[in-house]
């Protein structure tokens, strides 16, 4: 082993002791680990590659028993075996179901079901599974009408998911899941205020430390009038002024609740209609974080923690949280969360925004067991860059490289969602 | 030589012994290979690097002796040096025309022009240039009209390009082309599925294995109504219509035909208008894969091999191709067939893209001595890319990484193209 | 130390021996070098990232005394020591104000303060610096109505500054310093054609040697004619065509003074509103030098460097300074001058744009020590790139790879400004 390859392996090594926080999961605390080996090989990005490589979607349906469902990914997984997805599952099963080989296929499919059986039904794997991902809390992605009970909310911390509210609020049912949840019958732009409110303060008392919204790339938020709110609340072909002005508002409630903004920008969803469930989402590279300069302009005391889908834009990013005290790089979002995407955006983050405006990473997932192989491939980039750009090339020690491995993956976090 | 070195260089040579498929050229198959120093250097890589350091296009014009053409881009060629398109073409000497220095200038001319005369007078050089460079199979890029005959189309395979078709139908020539090649004079939107029914006829039982277009970075595929076509057909205002159309009608019969579809997106032609002879095309950037997006879901039965000009949308690339099931990536073209950029796409495209979904490089050659040169920059990338985000980062034995070379090189072309 | 390493550190040393040319610059030449800390700390790229990290720009208001903004600076700097910004304040102090240890706070404040009043307050400081930092000749940044007396223009290069001319010509401050450096009031287009030619007769005389302008995204050039100019100049809401119109004469001025104009593409200005002083600028990616393409072919007798703010369109400036004679690629500028994006500029427009039409670098200083810690990070990037991609990869000699670098920093400079 080279020098280098020592050093960025210490690095590594001293960065998996780092106790993390994952500011942004789709964790469900009542259910948060998986039950089956269903459960993992049914996350998106395992079904939408078998598809893509052949399998089809009747395959992957819901009347399908689950074991089947895996036995045609399992099948299909050898066609995308180079794909760093692949890996976290072949790290899942190495990790947490006693594989022991590199390479796994339908051959493997009714010993891995069974040790996933075994092991996903230990009385204790909920915790064993955090202690062995080194993870303290897990921000969710909560619906405005989640209850937000029946779990630790130290544990998994509730953020409040709008863009229900945001894009959908024409659909009936989200009217009516939103005046159960609030008891108000939004008619008009005050109504909407007084409902939206309600949801704030329903989650700021249940230990919600965010609010978050994904975004379209066209997207470009602007004020709206009460009056203009409120006529496109009642003209259903007025879906832009709709959205720019809800979105708006729950810009003034984070404000207000002292809560940052989670902004997902960049997803155009349902672009391939045939799709696998969550599986159709897709990007268009033209778009620019200038769009969100009157929002950054208008909200000085809102934290805005931005993540991006494109990494053309990546240099965007980097800029604006170089220069609005508001804006703050988040993380390394779904077809940026590549090797390959995250040294290149990572490297750059390093070199030129603030260390205490990076919010380092997130898992997204939906499973907890997904929290290790996500954070182990994020941290062997991140323990290269350290080892190249700071202790190489600027003589920094490996302590204060640690250091700052520290503000990404724990500290930053912890101030920026005021989680004390 | 450190380890990594080492293996990098194991990895290239074992690499270097598949057997390739080129899956796009611009060969002429009753001339494939340079006659001359002249056919090298008069390609357009040369001349507009000439041009651009200072040769004035008169100088390269057709009433200059060759041999002259040939010593006034050498003279120009010191201030290129640098470039890896000058590689190109110091490999093809020191290889093919035994030259034994690092520098070639103009007081090369007479020393090399005589060695290609007889070098490449040989009988068997056109069998001795494809065992060197190892090729087996090599995709052709034939007009319409081209009747496909007097050539080995094992060998050379037909493929039916269409630009001419798209954008070029208003223009007489291109017309009675048409009429020629088909006995149809195209007067409406029928008559045009007639005669374009005849050439994928025409070329199909020539042995072609694909249909190939580049397209300008505003261009969005819709489907046009028969009544609309016809209308675009005889108005020459409406040329985006009738290429949109067009466009379509040609997909339709890849899915008839089985034929995959190359789509080359992303070129401007003419953007300098008093550059050399095939110098004169750049890009926009602003462009996206959504501008496809109902041509994806439209035609599910159609492979789409994509290249795209412009890096800044490599992301973009990786993400449609890891989600819909008929986009294929394909090479690295013109602009972007860099080192530099090679690099940064293929390792993303290797880290999240399916494997048998890349085709990895093709050659883009005029004539057959291209091929050894542009196959061994793009192999030694493609090693060190393997070397270390499969070899060392995921533990993959060196075996193993060369099986999924010969995906990209090879068998993913054998499958697509169905070429057995 | 591994072979590469001593192979980059190798070329990098003797590339610090080319004496450079910094062909952009923003020095006062009649005050180059600093008198006090606060000249340095005062540099934008400092109180904005102190800013970002929550510094009020009340604390860096002119009624603050100089040294407790410095004090503010440095007690804020340690949330972004991690930036290559913060590298080149600490590469300042350790080279020329006596600092030795890797981490700079406020403690030393005091310490720094009065070495720095010291240090700079020698009579032979400014030499001492040229010296030092190696470098020849500086090219300025000039107001139009600069007297350009005072000072030595081979030394200190004069660089008309157009940005007034193009887009505040409206202003009436603007008019009125336009009237009085050239006794025209301007009426009309004719009057503006005769002002902007004493301008240049006034710059040429007094040695300039290039002409300088930073231009919007969306700015696309094209030809006015002298009514609809006349008509824009006096019409307050025509500020488009106004700037078009007066930048197309600045082109043609630049042909018949034979003046090179660097362009520097990209920059949204007062995009963050209350941002610090020079702290407000960003950009958006959304661009393309397509939008140049009349200009570039219809002034093939002028040299443009270009600079791009946005490294997304890097490509883009490579093919079309590969493709167009009169396109020159031109440092690293602003957002794009960090070291991770550099890397990915450089080693592309190394592999792909003529040697001879590429200036390396320039400072962007406003005052003369930030050339050294600014040079010293580009010749690192520019050494590894040599080493890697033309000594190891190319086969290339060190002196060969040092004679590229000469080009880059010294002689491409010469030759495209006519400097002898």
């Amino acid at each position: 082993m080279t020098d280098l390859a020592s050093l960025e392996h210490d690095l590594e090594a001293a960065v998996e002791s780092i106790l993390l926080i994952d500011p942004h999961s789709h964790i469900n605390p009542l259910s948060p680990t998986a039950k089956s080996l269903d459960d993992l090989l049914g996350y998106h990005y395992f079904t939408e590659l078998a598809h893509s490589v052949g399998m089809s979607r009747d395959a992957l349906g819901p009347e399908i028993p689950p074991k089947e469902v895996v036995r045609g990914v399992l099948r299909h997984m050898e066609r995308f075996d180079n794909t760093v997805q692949y890996s976290w599952f072949l790290h899942i099963a190495r990790e947490f179901l006693g594989f022991t080989r590199q390479r796994i296929g339908e051959a493997d499919c009714d010993a891995l079901w069974e040790a996933a059986e075994r092991v996903f039904s230990r009385p204790d794997w909920e915790d064993e599974v955090l202690r062995r991902s080194n993870v303290e809390r897990i921000f969710l992605t909560n619906d405005f009408d989640d209850p937000l009970v029946g779990f630790d909310t130290r544990r998994y911390v509730p953020c409040l998911r709008t863009d229900d509210l945001v894009f959908h609020l024409d659909k009936p049912t989200v009217g009516s899941r939103l005046a159960e949840a609030t008891g108000i019958e939004v008619g008009d732009a005050y109504g909407l205020r007084r409902a939206i409110g309600k949801l704030f303060e329903h989650f700021v008392s249940h230990g919600a430390k965010a609010c978050a919204i994904s975004l379209p790339p066209r997207f470009a938020p602007m004020p709206v009038s009460p009056d203009a709110l409120t006529a496109a609340l009642r003209d259903p072909d007025q879906s832009a002024v709709r959205a720019m002005g809800t979105f708006w508002m729950l810009a003034e409630f984070c404000r207000d609740f002292r809560l940052p903004f989670d902004l997902m920008i960049g997803v155009n969803r349902g672009v391939y209609r045939q799709g696998v469930y969550q599986g159709q989402d897709l990007f268009d590279q033209r778009t620019s974080l200038i769009l969100y300069a009157d929002l950054f302009n208008g909200f000085p005391e809102v934290t805005f923690c931005v993540s991006i889908l494109n990494s053309a834009q990546s240099q965007e990013l980097v800029a604006y949280a170089w220069i609005f005290p508001n804006v703050v790089t988040s993380g390394h979002w779904w077809y940026a969360n590549v090797p390959a995407y995250i040294e290149t955006d990572l490297r750059a983050r390093l070199q030129a925004v603030p260390k205490t405006k990076q919010v380092g990473y997130y898992s997204d997932a939906y499973k907890l067991e997904f929290i290790l192989p996500k954070y182990a491939m994020y941290r062997r980039v991140l323990a290269r860059c350290l080892a190249r750009d700071f202790v190489i090339e600027r003589g920094w020690s490996e302590s204060e490289a640690v250091d700052l491995a520290r503000l990404l993956l724990r500290d930053n976090a912890r101030r920026i969602f005021h989680l004390d």
